[in-house]
């Protein structure tokens, strides 16, 4: 049997209230639920809003009352099987409330909580897995990633100018990312749970690494700032300061980097630069995706946008896809210069 | 009075003739030519062939024969007043065909063809200029910049990596520019009069620079080939052979360069580089579009796609406008790395 025409439309909403603007990227995936009477009406919906409150299956359920016996379970990830905090497994849940069918999109494969289909089917629920499962893994892309690979997604950011400078010759860069680029960035960063940098970047920027709307007031949940080299940092960095919590990894090895933040739970980290660590997690093969803000300028010399790969003849060049190319254009009340160019690529593995 | 409904579509037409494929762009502006009836039936159609040819007006009278007595001519550009070898000058043919009105699109400010519709009005001729004149420029616009500015239209074209390497430390560059650009690059080439570059490429790369077809063979018709540099040219060199005419200019001043081309009655100068000679010619304000193809690919190190532009600080870098940004995707059949992406850009001049 597969899923009716129904559970299809169910799935499609149930993704849709995944997506709820303001449910955090990570540390949980995002998660909706629609729940269905037998005649494919709709009984009740749910999502999850983030750790700390209640899973997706349990707010549906709650919604639903005494409609949820006999009904169907449209979910966008396999139901849970563990006890956190604050939810007992959600099979036992639905279980309970006398849910009679589940259909669920993506597989859990996450060790603490997978088996919930295997619990139900054991119990005699009719399960059906897989329905829209790539839309399902693409929303929780990076959480996907960490609980399938051990360790977090890197995206790399940088700005360039057109001839492959992130400053000129004496330091200075105002401008090479024009303002609708760093709005731009600030967007991509909020869906991040780590911004990372290395030791270089804050001696010379200072940057205070948060991540701030449209009118640069800080979000109120803020990534955490990770600072990437031997070297200890000037105590009057803004990376220091208290606006967001920040972790100084005394290493220089990539892998190690990840670890420990796998050990935290982190599953995006937002590779801010500069050019030597982002040559050092490239040549480690540690980045996933590369954002690249394209200035249209020219400067003929300057700092490289990317350090030494130690890649001398254009055989070992590392290669991208290009998944994306956007033109971002500003408001017409800002600097004639404020284009740019944005690439979105995936590294070609081997 | 304005034009008609009827010479409006007219005008469309002879835009459309004026760009029939194959009409070679310069040394003479492409020219379409429409004659109506008082009743604003078409009467005839003609359009100019290139040097050597007759004007677009001549064409047009002899196609209608006797019926272009009391008609109205409709053509792209205002008609010449100039006797050239192969005709006389159009405003007088017009006059002896009894055409009773003139519309025209581009004035003609070339000093040696200009004042026709001077001469039509003196004689009697109704006269309406201006009509689609915007489509007109763009339809010549090497032509029309090369007759406003004395000089040729000079289009940069340079192939990058995403940090602006054009080759790696070995030399090698193979594949930073795809086929699908290579093959987009030959159509560009093709409506330009010269291929331009410096002493070191020819030293370095020998390239032919011809330009050639789908399928790897020489046009018919090929812009002049020009060297730029003081240094001897080895006599070997594959842009010494017999495929196209070259000139050696032993010079380093790009304004002396241009001026012995406008001589020449150049219009459009494509500069492939090297990195040496463009620079020059941007920091001498001679570049008037800027063609880059980027490669989805990383080097670290290598050789700059842009030479010295004695830029150090960022407030004196050159800015650029983007006009265009395309992805160029390969067949399926072709290499993987087959993407560019093409920026088409104007300088920003102060
Ligand atoms: N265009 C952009 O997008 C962008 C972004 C950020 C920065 N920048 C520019 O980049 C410049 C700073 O460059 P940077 O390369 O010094 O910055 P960086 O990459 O942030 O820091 C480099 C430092 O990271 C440490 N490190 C960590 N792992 C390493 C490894 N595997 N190998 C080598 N070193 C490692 C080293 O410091 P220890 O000695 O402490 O170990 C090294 O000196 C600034 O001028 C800034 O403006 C540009
Ligand atoms: N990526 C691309 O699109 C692209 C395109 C072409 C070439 N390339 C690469 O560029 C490399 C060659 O670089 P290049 O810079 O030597 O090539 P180049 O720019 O073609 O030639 C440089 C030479 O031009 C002469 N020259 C003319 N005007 C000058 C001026 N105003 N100032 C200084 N020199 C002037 C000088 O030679 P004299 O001493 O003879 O006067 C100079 O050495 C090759 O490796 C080639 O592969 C890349």
């Amino acid at each position: 049997m597969t899923a009716t025409l129904a559970e299809q439309a169910a799935m499609a909403r149930a993704l849709e209230l995944a997506a709820t603007p303001g449910v955090p990227h990570g540390p949980n995936p995002r998660v909706g639920c629609v729940l269905l009477a037998a005649d494919g009406r709709e009984v009740a919906e749910g999502f999850h809003r983030g750790a700390g409150s209640p899973h997706a299956e349990v707010d549906a359920l709650r919604n639903a009352g005494g409609d949820a016996r006999g009904a169907t379970a449209v979910v966008t990830l396999e139901p849970c099987n563990h006890t956190s905090p604050r939810s007992g497994p959600c099979a036992e849940a639905l279980l309970a409330a006398g849910v009679r069918r589940v259909v669920f999109a993506q597989a859990d494969t996450n060790p603490v909580a997978r088996g919930g289909a295997a619990t139900l089917a054991a119990a005699g629920v009719e399960i059906e897995g897989g329905l829209l499962s790539d839309e399902a893994r693409a929303l929780n892309r990076a959480w996907t990633f960490a609980v399938e690979h051990g360790r977090p997604f890197v995206t790399w950011k940088f700005a360039t100018t057109l001839d492959g400078r992130s400053a000129a010759a004496d330091g200075t860069s105002r401008w090479v990312s024009s303002p609708a680029a760093r709005r731009d960035t600030h967007r991509l960063r909020s869906e991040c749970d780590v911004m990372m940098v290395g030791t270089g970047t804050v001696v010379v920027d200072d940057p205070v690494l948060t991540v701030r709307d449209e009118l640069d007031q800080p979000l109120p949940r803020q990534p955490l700032r990770v600072v990437v080299g031997e070297r200890e940092l000037p105590a009057d960095r803004r990376v220091l300061d208290d606006a967001a919590e920040t972790l100084h990894l005394r290493t220089r090895d990539p892998h190690e980097v990840l670890a420990r933040l796998a050990e935290r739970d982190r599953q995006h980290v937002f590779l801010e630069g500069g050019p030597t660590l982002a040559a050092a997690f490239l040549g480690a093969d540690l980045v996933d995706e590369v954002v690249a803000y394209v200035a249209p300028m020219l400067l003929g010399d300057g700092l490289s946008a990317v350090g030494s790969l130690g890649v001398d003849t254009i055989a070992a060049a590392h290669h991208l896809h290009v998944d994306d190319v956007t033109v971002l254009r500003g408001h017409s009340l800002e600097a004639a210069e404020d284009t740019n160019v944005r690439l979105t690529m995936t590294p070609r593995r081997a």
